[in-house]
């Protein structure tokens, strides 16, 4: 549903011309009149338009190379996502099941895909719930067989009922066949023309391979996350399916799934790209405004307040994890999400905010002085940060790994930190109390991406984030040895003049066949870029 | 946390007057300069501060009640709210159980409270999970005992690991000692001088009563929600807790609390009043800015990103449930939660949005003209439902119920839609093809709070929200029979003129002595208040 709208905007956008209709919008938001906005802020370009045929083209694409992956012998079955309560009967905004996301572009609840590629009549099949006026009435659109054959592009559309019996045929290893009224869709009557519900299957057959391998107790069901049980927090209906089976497993080995989409998702196509760079600049956006409205902010909220704004205003989906933003002390902790403390001039804002949208999500940090110019103690710390960046970047080219970047970064952390006496000895691991996590991770779906140890190539994204933080109690909590207190003894004037600042600077970074591109390069990042900025935005201001 | 925060920000506007503070941080957030809010907008007045030493006596007076309420030969056992996973390893901001936080406004995971009013010596033990630097580091402040007493005025506080062997223990009649360095803080040693880890519990026994009680199977053990498994998404932890003691049962009986919690909070104290008020306030402001936002957006989200920026910018925890903003026919989905739509002049604007602030939401619904004037079929339709809310209001007294108002509003609204011909029988039911939900609902922790059947008396707060949709494929949904057709027949006309329009207006209604007070009641809802307020907003605008 929320993608045609979106191609509606960007189509809208473009057909009036990009700047005219967000300024509007903008003064509407913000009760003012004429343009209040600052022309030094970055406006988020148009979202980006896809023709629906390479769309789908890259859909059926994905779908081929998992059924490649998983082989004839085998089914996948992806459940939707379960909806997150709330309290009581409020749920949170619902989001699509990663990889289901990434074969069908549904967003709908309750909806199942099963992929036998061994299968050559039904080679795919997606269960979906029968639309009901009553539901539709209280909860909104959902989709029809048709719309749902336009999203995703597979053509054999069952009700959702249909599932469990289905699947208990397959059990049994008897073919099945649907419900006539619950073939939403299928080949043989896809025309738009046809009845809903005066259907019949394609096929009840075609799954002889399956049963036959399942005879000989090798064929496959993969599951996501499978093997993972306990540890994860999503996937328990794949666990809850899975012991379910391994009761009866009829020749079936239960496999997981996840490898081959950690293997695809880590490399994102061009129209990936695209989606990500979209959530990036709204993510740009954001960090631009706050970084104003935190010239008169008394409160971190008040600083959020323009992120939640500029994430809604450009149609993110939400966030892709919850806003940082922390100012003074509050930015030496690393996930802090409070929002609560004072921001004063003089103080450091820390924030790590980035928008999802279209189900990828950008992950952005910027640290600047609230009141615009850094202090020589911030920019001490901040230009190792700077540098160790540089020098990650300059480590990032196909073949290295994340591995590679953070011992890039590290090096120069801890040059800087020698320098300023903030450690005694480079060949220790005391930068660490200062520079306590990697310098990269994968980035897409997920913030935390998928993608493991693989080496780079082109078109991985990942983030580059190194980070100081002289968290006030840092030497107090170090375990009392005799080390320790000459080591605390050493750094302690080092300490004393740079307490209490924490610095994090984060990119988002896709490799290309030379290198890599700063897919986060318009937002200004050194120090110069930064002051200057600030000093633009008030000018700006002050001028109207 | 963020409670001590929120006391802070509102001395701080105190002091420094309201509205400076106000206008200049939503100047920096909105990049403009000088004030750019139209001054017909309400600007959510300070947060409510309480003197510390009421708000513990009416915790300890809320504990001493279910205490009295489960009596002596029972205990109770509240856990935490358990995190709710939005994807992979990022959570959605933690939001404390309700209960739990009712009993201690403690908004930390993994504490776990247990009453036990038969022992005179440790009638509560807070669990509390240990400090930890490396944690704090990563994802902020813990509590430390000493702020946990404070916040929530419990003195006996141990460890979280102590609750596993310490419920064990109880379950075979055996009295438990701690590990004096679990102990982070007894009655014994409150002095905020004596160092964690050097106490010892105030006492390892007094469970003489539980265990006598156990000993002629007469102890109970009192769980939120036990015997709804299945049917409740949360309260997972006590399913499981209450199904593993079920196996040894140790002679207590398994006893649900919630009804316990639901009669006292179905009653709103004082305290609980002023909250709910500021939450209410927080979302008149939101409703107020989005108006004056949708006469220059075309998207739905350009009109809620006014809302997600007021919430956020007023301190609001989240908002109370997901935000609805349909234009147009979507004001006809009840719960229409996209935003994907488009605003147009002539449309109306249904927004049903409410904040949610220090664990109390708001439930606030208007519709307004986009462009600033009602049309004769929208004034129609408008009129019926204001008519029927005033009606429904006259009926809320003490000894009165919800059923009460319900029927009071239906009433009005079967006299409307006979009037307008979309019905032609008063004594059947066509008004719900229409009108398909309730009237109102309890209002508190939850949206849609506790409180069942309950009898209005004063305190008790509830919505008032009756609706008219005339959802365009209304008719074309009726089961094809002989009196539908007819039915159509004769309506058609007035279907024709409404189709399309939708309108629900919602207000809080706090039971006083002799009748309401409208708790909503300074946000404009007449069409006269809401026409003035949208002319005046564009005055004010244009003089700029």
């Amino acid at each position: 549903m929320k993608k045609r709208a979106k191609l509606r905007l960007a189509v809208a956008l473009a057909v009036a011309g990009l700047l005219p209709v967000l300024a509007s919008s903008l003064v509407g938001a913000s009760g003012g009149i004429g343009p209040s906005l600052p022309p030094v802020i970055r406006i988020t370009p148009p979202a980006p338009v896809f023709d629906d045929t390479k769309r789908l083209a890259e859909l059926a694409a994905r779908r081929k190379h998992v059924a490649d992956a998983i082989g004839p012998k085998a089914m996948l079955v992806l459940f939707s996502a379960e909806p997150r309560v709330y309290t009581n009967d409020v749920d949170y905004q619902f989001r699509q099941e990663n990889n289901l996301f990434y074969l069908t572009n549904l967003n709908q609840k309750r909806a199942t895909l099963v992929l036998g590629p061994g299968n050559p009549q039904t080679p795919e099949i997606l269960f979906l719930p029968r639309r009901s006026p009553a539901a539709e009435t209280w909860t909104g659109h959902m989709y029809s067989a048709q719309e749902a054959a336009k999203l995703s592009g597979i053509k054999e559309i069952w009700e959702a009922s249909e599932f469990e019996p289905f699947v208990s045929a397959l059990r049994k290893h008897e073919a099945y066949r649907p419900k006539p009224e619950n073939v939403l869709m299928s080949d043989r009557g896809s025309s738009p023309t046809v009845r809903e519900g005066s259907l019949v299957a394609r096929s009840d057959g075609g799954f002889e391979t399956l049963f036959t391998a399942a005879g000989k107790n090798e064929a496959s069901l993969f599951l996501l996350q499978f093997p993972r049980e306990g540890e994860s927090r999503e996937y328990r209906q794949e666990q809850r399916f899975a012991a379910d089976w391994t009761r009866t497993p009829a020749g079936f080995t239960i496999q997981n799934a996840s490898p081959i989409f950690s293997e695809m998702r880590v490399r994102k196509s061009p129209m990936e790209l695209e989606l990500m760079q979209h959530a990036i600049d709204i993510s740009i956006e954001a960090h631009e405004r706050a970084w104003v409205a935190a010239a008169n902010a008394k409160w971190e909220y008040e600083v959020d307040s323009a992120v939640a704004y500029v994430f809604k205003l450009r149609n993110a989906d939400n966030w892709g994890y919850p806003d940082i933003v922390g100012c003074g002390v509050n930015a030496t902790t690393l996930h802090y999400e409070e929002s609560q403390g004072r921001c004063k001039p003089g103080d450091l804002l820390l924030m790590d905010v980035g928008a999802e949208y279209d189900h990828y999500s950008a992950d952005v940090t910027r640290t600047t002085p609230v009141n615009g110019k850094f202090s020589p103690a911030q920019a001490d710390i901040y230009q190792i940060i700077y540098d160790a960046q540089e020098a990650a970047a300059k480590a990032a080219r196909p073949g290295a790994t994340l591995s590679d970047l953070h011992r890039a970064a590290t090096e120069v952390v801890k040059d800087g930190l020698l320098k300023l006496g903030l450690i005694t000895d480079r060949k220790s691991d005391q930068h660490r109390i200062w520079f306590m996590h990697g310098t990269g991770h994968w980035l897409g779906m997920n913030v935390h991406d998928v993608g493991g140890g693989a080496k780079f190539e082109p078109g991985m994204v990942f983030t580059n984030e190194p980070g100081i933080y002289i968290r006030p109690d840092a030497l107090d909590n170090l375990p009392k040895t005799a080390e320790n207190e000459k080591f605390i003894t050493a750094v302690r004037p080092a300490f004393e003049k740079y307490k209490g600042i924490g610095v994090r600077i984060e990119d988002d970074l896709v490799i290309t066949p030379d290198g890599v591109r700063w897919m986060t390069g318009a937002l200004p990042r050194s120090i110069t870029e930064i002051e200057a900025f600030i000093a633009r935005a008030r000018r700006e201001q002050r001028l109207r």
